[in-house]
C-alpha cells in the first residue's frame, strides 16, 4: 500500500464530524471562536528515511522539524501558535547534540512566533525519531480540494533546490555553503505568503509541496476532480540548480517535478483574478508569483507541455513513505 | 541527563504564554471558549522501549496508543475529543498487521468518543514508531502541583499488575489469558473517574500514574513543594499479583511501588472533604478509592512506612526514557 491509498483507507475508517475539516488536507481544521478556526498538523522527521544524522546538524535537524510544520499551517492560509513534541533518542545521543537540536527547536518556534507547550520524551534503540504537533489559527482557510477547471496554477517560489540538494548529498560528502543543500536542510515555509494570499478574493484552492510538484498537484487534482496543463518551460528553475544541472548531466526539470521538500505553496487562482494578485504578490515581497499551467475538466491528469507540444515524462516521485 | 532533569531544561528554554499551563504536567492547557479549556497531550510508543513487536499484537498495540493519550487526558480531569497519528513503519511491516493496528486505534477511539482529525505516515528504516496528539476539553482542571501538607493522598485503582505482566513477559513466553499480561497490554485509563473527581469539592491535586507510584508522586511532590508518608500496607495488591509474587518470590510491594503502565490516578484530597469523596466514589463506581498516605511539608521526599516504622526501600523506577 503506498502512502496515499494507506490515507484513503484511514479516510473511511475514521469518520469526521460535520463542519470539521479531517484527514486528506495539509491541516485538520476545528471551529473555535466566531469566525476563527483552529488548524491542527502533525509531521514526523525519522532517521534513516527523512536525514542522515552524519549529515544533518542537530540544529538543522531542530529547526526543519519546526520548518516541515509551518508550511503546513502556511498552506491552509494560517497562523501557528503552538508546538508539542516527541522525540525518541537511542543512547548514543550525546547531551550537547541534544542541546543543539533544542535550539534549533527554540531558534524556528521564536522566528515564527510559536510557543512549545508540551510533548514527550522517550528512548529509543537505534534510530532518532521526531515528530511536531502543531497548533494555529486562521480567520479563514484555503483547502486542496477546491481548485476548479480553468485556473491558473502558480507557484510561490522555485523548484527543485531541494531536490539537488539531496542528489548532491546522495553523491557524498557534504559541500559546506551551497545554497542547495542550505534548501534542502534550511527550508524556508512560506508562512507570509500563504497569510497574504488566503486574504486575497479569487483564490480557489491552496497546499504546500512538500514531496513535489508532480506528486502534490497530482492530489490537489484528485481532491478536486481536476486535471491540469503544465507549461514544463513557465517552471523556474535556480540558477545554482541549472548550473549543477549543467555540470552533472541531471535533468533539471526531472528534479524540479519530482524533487521533494521544496516547501514553497501551490495556488489555484481564478482566471480573472490572477493578473492583479500577480501584479500585487510582486509588489508585496519583490519576487514574482510564477505561472506553471491551468486547471482543466481532465479528472486527475496531468498533462506536461513544452513549446505547445506534449511532453511524455517517466517521473518517480519523492516518497516519505517507502 | 534524565527524563525529569531534560523537562526541566526545556521549561527553562521555552516560556509559557501566561494563563496558560504548558511543559510539566500531564497536559497542556490552553483558554478556549468562556470557562473551557483546552486540554492537549502528545505521547508515544516506540518498539524495543514499550514494545516489542512479536510479544504486543497490532491490535493491542493500536489501542494502547489511545489509551496512554487518554490517561493524561484523564488525569486532568477532561474529556478527549480528537486525535492526530504519525506511524512511522519499516517495510517489514504487513498489510494486515497495519489493518489491525489501525482496527485497534479506531476501537479504542470509538470506546472513548474520539475523532481522529490528521496524522503523518512516514517509513522508518528498521523501528516502529507511534505518536499520537490528543486534544480533549475541560471546565475545569486538576494539575499535580496544587497539593498541600496535610492532604489525604489516594489512589482511583490497585497497583503493580501491568508491572507484574511486564516482569512476566520479560521471564518468557507470552501466556494467554493472564490478567497481569492484559493489564500491560490493554490498560484502562481512569477517565470516568478523573471526570467525577474533577467535580468534587476539597480535591487539590491529581495526576496518573504511567511510570511507578514511586516515580509520579515524586514528580507531584517536587511540583507541589511538599512531602509525602506512605503506608505499604496501605497499598492495594491484586490476588492474581499477590498469587504470581508468592510463587516467583518477587517482592509485590517493589512491583506495585515501582512497575510502571498502572493508569490509575494519584489524587491529593483536603483530609476535611476525604471521608465524603471516598464513600460517593464507592457508590458511584461500585470499588473503593485507596488512601495510601499523607502529604506533609518535607519538600520532595517520600517516606515509606510498615506498622508505623519507617521503611528503607531501594526502589529502581520505571523508565521509558533509558
Amino acid at each position: 500500500m503506498n502512502e496515499d491509498a494507506f490515507i484513503s483507507h484511514l479516510k473511511k475508517c475514521f469518520k469526521t464530524p460535520k463542519g470539521m475539516i479531517g484527514i486528506g488536507d495539509d491541516c485538520a481544521v476545528i471551529p473555535f471562536k466566531k469566525g476563527i478556526s483552529l488548524l491542527m498538523t502533525t509531521d514526523a522527521l525519522v532517521e534513516g528515511i527523512h536525514f542522515l544524522r552524519h549529515e544533518i546538524s542537530p540544529f538543522e535537524l531542530g529547526y526543519k522539524l519546526v520548518a516541515v510544520n509551518v508550511s503546513d499551517i502556511a498552506a491552509m492560509g494560517g497562523k501557528p501558535q503552538y508546538s508539542f513534541f516527541t522525540i525518541s533518542l537511542p543512547k548514543s545521543i550525546s547531551a550537547s547534540w541534544l542541546d543543539e537540536m533544542v535550539r534549533g527547536i527554540a531558534y524556528a518556534q521564536k522566528k515564527w512566533g510559536i510557543f512549545l507547550l508540551g510533548g514527550d520524551t522517550v528512548g529509543s534503540q537505534r534510530d532518532i525519531f521526531l515528530n511536531m504537533t502543531l497548533m494555529g489559527s486562521a480567520k479563514k482557510v484555503l483547502c486542496r480540494n477546491t481548485a476548479q477547471s480553468g485556473d491558473v496554477l502558480c507557484v510561490t517560489g522555485r523548484l527543485g533546490d531541494a531536490g539537488g540538494g539531496l542528489k548532491l548529498l546522495q553523491e557524498g560528502k557534504r559541500i559546506k555553503g551551497n545554497r542547495l543543500i542550505e534548501a534542502h536542510f534550511l527550508p524556508e515555509p512560506h508562512l507570509e505568503e500563504g497569510l497574504w494570499l488566503v486574504k486575497q478574493k479569487g483564490i480557489h484552492a491552496m497546499m504546500d509541496i512538500s514531496d513535489g510538484l508532480n506528486c502534490d498537484l497530482k492530489r490537489m487534482l484528485i481532491a478536486s476532480n481536476c486535471g491540469a496543463i503544465i507549461d514544463v518551460d513557465s517552471i523556474h528553475i535556480s540558477k545554482e540548480l541549472y548550473a549543477v544541472c549543467q555540470k552533472k548531466k541531471w535533468d533539471a526539470i526531472e528534479i524540479a517535478l519530482t524533487g521533494g521538500e521544496d516547501y514553497c505553496l501551490l495556488v489555484a487562482i481564478s482566471e480573472i483574478n490572477f493578473k492583479k494578485i500577480q501584479t500585487n504578490f510582486s509588489k508585496q515581497f519583490g519576487r514574482p508569483l510564477f505561472p506553471i499551467g491551468y486547471m482543466n475538466a481532465e479528472s486527475g491528469k496531468i498533462q506536461y507541455r513544452k513549446e505547445n507540444k506534449k511532453l511524455r515524462l517517466s517521473l518517480r516521485d519523492f516518497s516519505h513513505w517507502d
